[in-house]
């Protein structure tokens, strides 16, 4: 099977992991990956998850898609900056709970409530309301030029 | 000025933060990043920090470094999961605290003590003895094919 042939066939059988599924809202895909935005109002996070069937690591992607990952962490970033207006992007890849690849994007304030531990396990997450929840997808998608999924 | 003499003047004025330098010890430098490993020896753990003065965000580099800061993370990520077996890579660019743009890679293992969680803040540095220092920072310069500094 070609390289490419190979990375379709994965493409085409990838499916989001459940327990991403579970905490998230789908905003749409990007060229690799599909653009997750976690329900806590606590903070704008974003995940990012490379639509690639069993890639665990940043390693297990083709160096095409490495490239392609870091341009949609980079464009994500730029889009949550203007966004928000926030002091810092905490970027990362764990995974240590779910292996299914995916980086966590997160605009962090001096005044948001784990400031400036990371965000993990630091405060009961806070659901968005209906309406902001709404508002905050449109912003997002319109800054990302996403369509539906 | 040229982007590629702007990008020279930054790399000779740049100076590795006085946080990040007191936290760690010196490996060697890749054609980016200076690479540091952290001294806990509770867990593989190294911080890769671009040579760019100003640098703070991922985005805040040249689209040219974030490729090569890419292939630099998935380099040391190759090299620690060959060097310790370990379950899990961490990548994260936090910098809430020190404000240089620096990457973590941590080799994570089912066993070590912070294990699922993330490693900041989840268990007290514990320092390498002389000999196990010494052995780690050969492994990872002859992994990394690392001219000393």
């Amino acid at each position: 099977m070609s390289q490419q042939t190979a990375q379709s066939t994965a493409a085409a059988a990838w499916s989001l992991d459940p327990q991403l599924a579970r905490d998230t809202v789908p905003a749409g895909d990007l060229t690799l990956c599909r653009v997750l935005l976690i329900n806590d109002a606590n903070y704008p996070w974003v995940l990012l998850v490379p639509r690639r069937l069993g890639a665990v690591e940043i390693i297990d992607l083709a160096v095409t898609d490495q490239v392609q990952l870091m341009a949609e962490i980079a464009q994500v970033s730029r889009a949550m900056k203007a966004m928000i207006g926030c002091d810092k992007i905490n970027v990362a890849a764990l995974g240590n709970v779910v292996a299914q690849l995916h980086v966590h994007v997160v605009a962090r304030g001096r005044r948001d409530p784990a400031w400036p531990k990371p965000v993990w396990g630091a405060a009961p997450p806070v659901a968005y309301s209906e309406s902001g929840l709404r508002s905050r997808l449109a912003d997002l998608r319109e800054r990302l030029d996403l369509p539906a999924i």
